[in-house]
């Protein structure tokens, strides 16, 4: 993961000067780069406030090459990769953690905490770095500096039950690499968020992540079995059958917990043998208002696709437009005279022969009911190929001024229009005319959906601020509508203004208090949750 | 709900002679019976410590005909059916709460709650009355006294979300009352555990219920979207979208509380319309693996029927040998020579036409390929007439001097056969030969599956000290084999001794933390969870 962009710099899309132009005049952008990328020897991160005896004491925890308060480690440690924090990795000043250290082993972790607790020094888990709701920033509340534990080093698959299908792994394991051990043994793990060629297991199980295939394979949450978390006071097991009625779900508790509680070291997850078939078909809808209302009718039958997901009327016009920006699609598998003024679902269905056929007859019997017409597999197939491409686009458009940004909420069916309706609104108020504003519906459940927006607008001489206040407005807008602040997002930082109007401050209080028993000095991410 | 035996007297079934015989002389019972059953104006029940001016406060609140000392009030709610809870009932004396009060909103709990605080008095919340681990016992702790909370005027359907497929119900509606309110409108909760008579709405939530039909409809903690938890510290709302990732899940911190944190008043649920096909399939397996591994098939498939449950050997044979008394089918339905030596397992799949036949084809595929040959659909219709009838027996055979309990665990497909077998050691060992131990699986998972046992046998001079060491010990072997002390019948007063085994020290702290945050005087339910 690049320090101040997204991904792989191999996988970079820049813009050709066509689709620049077009953007620019579209928007109104005068053409001027406020914020350009910078060489990291350049940037002046600001310096440890560990002495060297700190740093011996680390290194004596996890040995001499795992703790390091050089710059260009600390640097690659300094945030996640929301729009804020690519802005201000735009800034020739960098606030960066104090230290990164990466622990090998739970003992390890525990020490560090210990370590930590004993010298007044806070600590922020880091997995991919791939939050977008600053989950991960150094932040050393009433602390004297902050180090970063990055997970990386704890990477194995620990345990696979082929009977039970569980695999115990490791809370560094990214997506890949999860899928890279399971698959040699022919199972598969089925969790895509977009994050997932640098987020981690252990970031999917406290942020409440949720993948591309929820629809089939469930959200993170549904899927854990049982999570190790090593706290200040101890470790936590939670977690010893698949479900029961031992009191309140611990794990429920653990998972969200976003480093506040301890770290997580492992994750035990539901996985399943690598698919023998899979199905793909892309939808037409009329409209949004139609392709929500045959997601409901299937999830409210109980019969759903591997993968079912729908771009509202914007998605899916830009995407058919720049298909090869937004990387979702291609000309030649979707000609524009397939959709017109309608709306792009794409469903995918994995499983045995018999279930998949099944599974695809009885939604869509249910789609063609609603009058959705089949596009056939090209559609659902191409965004297979594209879908871990869209977040390079926001830096190619960073790059010519242009502001881009996603947020995500969630709410029942009844209030789905509304919501949609009032985001719309607060983000195009919000942010200067005219802007972009794009929806779709990812996670579906029997009693409602997320919604996922992208807008694209122009920014003006201070582009953090203005993203900031606009974030404002919007998460504010979310409240109002009733939502939730966030659907596998996470509170994080970002989201924290909101909290309590979501879980009420009873709700916070009950956090604190778990917090407190388990991070009584509350060197754990201070700043984020709770 | 009578006081002393299950449910209605009407549908008690009493033991024909030649059953009562035979089963005497099975087990050895040499015919004396211990503890007769008692007519309750012979019964001495302890007096109330509640003043006069007590019950006036009290009255003060919920109003004066909704707060009662009398005897028969108390009687009443002294406690729940477990088959220790049954023998106390046949004592001469009789602990009961200090008085019974019945509130009608939210404001009238959270007076009582503040009442009880200021008046050091502990707080029972009631709702069916059938818990079988001694959850509803008129604890007083460490107070002066004990009342109980009967919730039952809280029995609203108080919205319902025709879209959203959503529910609000009232704590004290009861599982028939839930599915008449509803289906006026054309819905079904859909949520049938063996108690569903009785039991209500809130005691489903509290003790994380699951139901005969949860391969289709889930557990009820898969159910619920949102709970109102009435606290001595304020109100807590828990629940604003389907799932969300704004920290963890405060829904699972509220279910399986079991009044320990406050009451539960109000419960939001996923309903579905009244299904329009309902389909049943009897199945018979060569062996109780062949059928678990069927049934691991289907679930790591993920397409379910909506009931699915099999009887091991001994189960399936003492069924088919005395059906009426089982009353889980019926010789007509199901000649003993369809099932010799086997295994009966049935499947119903409720949904739309397409939608069931799609489910019952794959269904039927995965089962035929472990050897599973179709019985029609006799045994599923016998079993569905039949399935709230069981514990009438129990209060038959307490009668002639047997002793007969229901017990159940939940672990990994991994684990399953190793906990069989030792739960059916540790109650063969700790009750005197012979005994008869049955064992169904009625909740599926891809990754484990529930283990329900029911056991038969001779009860000696001291029946409920036999019994408690009994439960001891196979508690204790429950644990040992890496499994959930409870499935679905929650921890109480007596799964208490084993809780922190299975969540640890510091799970058990973090739950205090949160019921010292909610109850910070402890008058909540004392002496169960934590």
């Amino acid at each position: 993961m690049q320090w101040d962009a997204w991904g792989d710099p191999a996988l970079a899309a820049p813009l050709s000067e066509g689709t620049s132009t077009l953007i620019r005049g579209m928007l109104g952008v005068s053409g001027e780069i406020t914020l350009p990328t910078l060489d990291p020897s350049t940037v002046t991160v600001s310096p440890s406030c560990l002495s060297d005896a700190d740093l011996a004491g680390l290194r004596g925890i996890v040995g001499d090459g795992f703790a390091s308060t050089a710059d260009a480690d600390r640097l690659l440690r300094a945030g996640g990769k929301s729009t804020p924090d690519l802005l201000r990795r735009r800034q020739p000043t960098q606030d960066a953690p104090d230290a990164v250290v990466l622990p090998a082993t739970d003992e390890e972790v525990a020490a560090l905490l210990a370590w930590c607790e004993e010298n007044r020094v806070a600590v922020v888990p880091f997995g991919g770095g791939t939050s977008v709701v600053g989950g991960v920033d150094p932040d050393a509340g009433r602390f004297r500096a902050a180090i970063t534990v990055d997970l990386r080093r704890m990477d194995a698959l620990i345990d696979l039950d082929e009977v039970s299908q569980v695999a115990t792994l490791g809370a560094g394991v990214t997506g890949p690499d999860a899928e890279e051990l399971l698959g040699e043994r022919g199972y598969s793990l089925g969790h895509f968020p977009q994050s997932f060629r640098f987020a981690t297991i252990g970031g999917f199980a406290v942020t409440r992540s949720s993948g591309q295939a929820s629809a089939g394979y469930g959200r993170f949450d549904d899927m854990v079995q049982a999570l190790t978390l090593v706290t200040p006071r101890g470790t936590l097991v939670a977690g010893r059958s698949p479900k029961n009625a031992v009191g309140p779900d611990l794990r429920q508790l653990v998972m969200g917990s976003e480093g506040a509680f301890g770290i997580v070291t492992r994750v035990s997850v539901r996985v399943h043998r690598v698919p023998a078939v899979t199905e793909y078909e892309g939808w037409r809808f009329n409209s949004f208002t139609d392709a929500a209302a045959a997601f409901r009718a299937v999830a409210q039958e109980g019969v759903m696709p591997t993968v079912m997901r729908v771009s509202d009327e914007v998605e899916t016009a830009l995407n058919l437009a720049r298909p090869t920006e937004i990387g979702e699609s291609s000309d030649d598998d979707l000609p524009d005279k397939q959709v017109p003024g309608g709306c792009l679902a794409i469903t995918t269905f994995e499983g045995s022969p018999t279930a998949v056929a099944a599974r695809a007859g009885v939604v869509r019997e249910i789609f063609t009911a609603v009058g959705g017409q089949s596009l056939g597999p090209g559609p659902a197939q191409a965004w297979e190929h594209g879908r871990f491409s869209g977040p390079y686009l926001r830096d190619a458009l960073l790059d010519i001024g242009v502001g881009c940004e996603t947020l995500e909420t969630v709410t029942s069916w009844a209030n789905l229009d509304a919501l949609k309706t009032a985001v719309t609104a607060a983000l195009s108020e919000a942010l200067p005319e005219p802007t972009v504003v794009m929806c779709h519906i990812s996670h579906t459940y029997a009693t409602g959906a997320s919604l996922y927006f992208t807008v694209v607008y122009r920014q003006d001489g201070e582009p953090l601020e203005q993203w900031m206040a606009a974030k404002r407005t919007v998460s504010q807008a979310i409240t109002d509508a009733g939502a939730s602040i966030t659907h596998h997002h996470a509170v994080g930082r970002d989201h924290r203004p909101w909290l309590s109007a979501e879980i009420g401050e009873l709700g916070v209080d009950a956090l604190r208090a778990v917090k407190d028993v388990l991070d009584p000095a509350g060197v754990c991410n201070p700043g984020k949750l709770v």
